[in-house]
């Protein structure tokens, strides 16, 4: 639909009235995905997807609108184009696969305006074989300086019939969502990753690639199934952008399979991130920790001093031992420093990172762990008063440095929208968004101050992953989703098909800290939670994350030695990772190889229903055998009642001939241990 | 969904921990209609409403995201209430009826924080037998002083399965959309009014009244049915609105009827206005106008000077002569100043709203038309370059009393968002949207200037109508939809079921300057109207505004002299309005009777399919005998091709006791004069 504007200019100038025209292409190194770029009848830039030569994305328009300056988005012409070829392979330090392989064709078009002032902008195409990736570059130019952006408004118009799998963007729990599936045409505003599968069977996904010093982008959908890029809001700053040329902005990404395993498996992501500029890493050590957690989210005990207080010197010997005895190197204490007495949620600002409550040997601690092989894992809490925090970071890092404490877990607990800022010290206190432009730099901040001091990260209510781990390997997992907590105390906790909801959306994105592990399957006041104890196996290779936590009381695993078992034995760091099988939001199977070891892992998990799923071991290495140790629901299995806890052991001899029939709860799961036999 | 924030809270504070709790009730006179104010387990304000007992809209949660203070969301307690009743009955200066009976029930509820700062603020509920609106109000107080709002959280969360009509929102065209006729949960982002219709057959509207010195809002949908309101973005400032306490937002309405009359026929924006400020605006004489208009959106004439400029002396002393030959009191000349010339979307900056170009004698011109009992209408097209616009504001206002021009319509052509201010002569141009508060301020303000010179304002590329032309009676009409101009050159022309469409949702907010009756139903290129000849009358009546257009070229008229009769003819101030028969986004027969007169006018339309309504005429007064002056699709009538000609005018004697049938084409319509006979 032609905008009055357009077609006054029509009327003027007869020199604009020429149709559509396709000004540039490019294709995946296999041929099977086409880009092509084009521009419409009022010089607007848009581009167009196929693949097997049938329209996945329709042509969908790009441009800027910004306060300080004319919109970007009619009168370019082409003025130049390059492309290139890339085929490298990298290796991940810690991650779910070690080899990971960059092959794509890359196209830079640069488009300038026909009139004004002449402004000019490139569109970067990066098409790979599963999918491809895009971004706007602003080169320094006398008309185009400070840029503040109110809005993107690049489309993604879906040509084929989908139905979608998203949570809803810009709601007060941020991304703490159960996930909608409907028809397409029914989103109305999304988080990334949002995932569809077309009537024909087409697997896609759209996310952003390295989200830095810029806005976090959500998805609105205009209208039919035309999406639209919306950017988190501004807050304090007037636009959600503010950045001077030459930048760059974040890659908008679509990944594209045939199966749902190809976006499983897809390195598209990492691939379009800047490579690691750390150097060695190998002080952050993949792990798995147990915590000072569960027991405040059972309403046990409490984050605040008192008799109920759980971060006590004496408490936390207990889970050192506990983690020492069972090969667990971290243990996470929460409430370990003053603020949580009284109304913490409101006065993030009496937190103090800096020093331990009184009733917290710190000190004495982090000895004892050391002495046994354990360390602490910092926890900084900043209850959203970001200002305060950062005015603590370098001591609080400092100290944790000097304590042997090498990961941290942050947080931000508080409604989307209201992260308090304050540049001046006793100056006014503004409002930002959890993934706006100014906590895109913060997280980055704290990533790089911790990287000073070898310390690793992860965000709890964090912005979302966009790959940023590859440039800054120590930022290891974050939160962002609805996680093992809602168990705890959610209303309803969580269902049985979120966990696999997760798999092709929040996952895709990069690892995530969900805590697995609950064998007692309890929350608070008895709440059930939905699951039975092979799934909480299954998480630990379902999720991906370098730093799992065996998240129950120590109490609840003495009682659940067999299954706790193979908690002890799951890595956290792989080789490489297949899913075997699986359809979205109803069940999944991933399979795993260890790194350092001929031993392969297996999870599968379950919706609602439940199912005999079979499992082909061709992952496995041909021509050895393995020891399979299965740990699976039992007979009459389900995620209701006393059936959450039948559970069944078993040990098979396998090959990578064999063909295993799994059968799955409803809200069930199955986790293997394939042991490779000499 | 309870929040992390909520929940840790319960963990802290079983005090929070009681449920839902209703604290204050208000219904309709007629009791039909109950409104319930709640507050949840987190302290946070719901409302929800029923009909006959059945609920409408489920529990709906408000408040405000702050930038310079915390959210305005929970932890409050109900400190007071009052209720009141209201029924008086106010006359329309000039209107679709004369007696206007304003007749309510009002709850005023203070709420009050429990912790922090003890803000509070009023939820003002004003409750009809055909809808409620409702307001916030804050009052001066200690802890609230500047408020920068980011958001208001206000909720509408629709019961009942609904079918929804609706225009996109926050999109380029501003709101010059078509309409999308969906199930409500597809709805993305729409303006007001936004129309449903639930499978069980009640009629709903949402609207606002009273937009002053606020953004405007939409409505996104969050999931399901509920919606939310979102305001127009702050633009050059870094929130929607700031204001300072005391103030109140403006009022959200939900118009609720039994039948689709119900919500044509309510008052109910109108009566949450506050009364005429003016006082005598009998200086405003609602009439009938031309204009050398058409034939540039013809691509015939130009704006521009050179040798196809429509706005010369000669060519207007042609419209005047033409007005004045057939009883039109106005004539609007575009063009008619510098700044046309060139590049001019792109240079509002150039315009001269002060004096006229050479080839136009504005001065001689306007004593000509007075000689003739004819008035110019002035045109203030100000190509967005608004703050330039409003530095020339008086003088043109000036220019145009002492000329005897009392009306201007006013325009702001450009792409949402692309308005431009700047606050300092030569300082940064910064960018605003036209319905964001800025521009809800400057609208008010052109308004009032204008009142002082006894001018009325017509704004096109407006803000919405809220319904304040009851306080302002001089803010007589305005574009702010697909109007008639997208038939000359729209891709596609208006299709037949739109104009059926802004009946029941653009109309519900207030007049709309459409300019109809384009007789030759030939847009630029000889592109086809979907229109017939009676449905071009058919829109005078149907299409309500004080002024209307009679908008073809008088050339085209000439060849149409039976048609155009009815447009000699038609009134544009009405005693009373009844909408006959109608529904949504199908059909519509409205029937309104003159002012100072005994006659009657009816106005039917279809959409694409031809029908036969069966038109009771008990809307006559009984007793009296009508010459029914009948003008009607031809038998073969039809929106395509040369059947669009087809037409048919006949007379018959009618009193109310009669039922005629009427046949319309598709696309079609009828209009009919009933003159009262001795």
């Amino acid at each position: 639909m032609k905008s009055k504007l357009f077609t006054l200019l029509l009327l003027f100038s007869p020199l604009l009235a020429h149709a559509d025209e396709d000004v540039a292409h490019a294709s995946s190194p296999d041929g099977r995905i086409t880009v092509t770029l084009d521009l419409n009848g009022e010089g607007r830039v848009g581009y167009k997807v196929s693949r097997d030569g049938k329209p996945v994305i329709g042509d969908s328009r790009m441009g800027f609108l910004l306060r300080n300056g004319e919109e970007l988005l009619r009168n370019f012409k082409l003025e130049s184009q390059t492309a290139r070829s890339v085929d490298e392979t990298w290796d991940q330090p810690w991650g779910e696969r070690l080899h990971t392989r960059n092959h794509y064709n890359e196209l830079v078009a640069t488009f300038v305006e026909t009139g004004r002032g002449k402004r000019k902008f490139d569109v970067v195409f990066r098409v790979f074989d599963d999918g491809l990736g895009f971004r706007y570059s602003f080169p320094k130019q006398p008309n185009l300086g400070r840029m503040e952006i109110v809005d993107e408004v690049t489309e993604f118009d879906i040509v084929r019939t989908a139905t979608a799998l998203w949570e809803p963007a810009g709601e007060w729990n941020r991304y703490e969502y159960l996930y909608n599936k409907t028809p397409l045409n029914q989103l109305s505003q999304a988080h990334t990753p949002m995932t569809m599968k077309t009537d024909d069977g087409l697997y896609l996904s759209i996310h952003e690639a390295a989200l830095v010093d810029y806005a976090s982008m959500w998805l609105r959908r205009v209208d039919g199934q035309r999406l639209k890029a919306r950017l988190a809001p501004g807050g304090t700053q007037p636009a959600s952008v503010i950045r001077e040329t030459p930048f760059a902005t974040p890659w908008r990404t679509i990944e594209i399979a045939d199966r749902a395993g190809g976006l499983v498996e897809s390195s598209l992501i990492l691939n379009l991130n800047d490579p690691n500029v750390l150097g060695d890493v190998s002080w952050f050590k993949p792990s798995k920790y147990v915590g000072v957690w569960w027991s405040m989210h059972l309403d046990q005990q409490s984050w605040a001093t008192g008799p109920k207080h759980a971060a006590t010197t004496d408490n936390t010997r207990r889970y050192i031992d506990f983690a020492a005895a069972n090969g667990f190197r971290g243990v996470l204490v929460e409430g370990w420093n003053p603020g949580w007495d009284g109304d913490w949620f409101a006065n993030g600002w009496n937190f103090d990172f800096t020093k331990a409550t009184p009733d917290f040997d710190i000190e004495a601690l982090s000895k004892y762990a050391a002495a046994k092989g354990v360390h602490l894992i910092g926890h900084h809490e900043n209850g959203c008063a970001v200002s305060h925090y950062m005015s603590q970071l370098d001591a609080a890092l400092d100290l944790d440095q000097r304590l042997g404490i090498d990961q941290v877990k942050t947080g931000h607990v508080c409604d989307a929208g209201q992260i308090e800022r304050q540049d001046v010290a006793n100056g006014p206190v503004t409002r930002e968004w959890h993934d706006g432009q100014w906590m895109s730099n913060v997280h980055l901040q704290v990533v790089k101050e911790a990287a000073k001091r070898h310390i690793a990260i992860n965000p709890h209510e964090p912005i979302k992953d966009t790959g940023l781990r590859r440039t800054y390997p120590n930022w290891i997992s974050r939160e962002g989703a609805r996680g093992m907590e809602y168990n705890a105390w959610g209303s309803p906790p969580n269902p049985p098909e979120h966990e696999i909801n997760l798999v092709f959306t929040r996952m895709l994105a990069g690892p995530m800290d969900y805590t697995p592990g609950v064998l007692s399957l309890t929350g608070r006041g008895g709440q059930e939670i939905q699951s039975t104890i092979a799934r909480q196996l299954a998480l630990y290779v379902t999720i991906y994350s370098p730093i799992q936590m065996a998240a129950d009381l120590p109490e609840h695993y003495a009682q659940h030695m067999d299954a706790f078992q193979f908690i002890r034995d799951v890595p956290t760091d792989w080789q490489d990772t297949r899913m075997v099988n699986g359809e979205i939001g109803e069940y999944v199977t991933i399979a795993r190889k260890a790194r350092g070891s001929d031993d392969w892992y297996l999870g599968s998990m379950s919706d609602r229903n439940a199912r005999t799923l079979k499992v082909p071991l061709s992952f496995l290495d041909a021509g050895k055998k393995y020891r399979a140790e299965i740990y699976r629901d039992g007979a009459g299995a389900d995620w209701h009642g006393a059936a959450r806890f039948k559970f069944a052991k078993e040990t098979r001899t396998v090959t990578a001939k064999d063909v295993l029939d799994l059968w799955l709860a409803g809200g069930g799961g199955a986790a293997i241990r394939f042991v490779a036999l000499k």
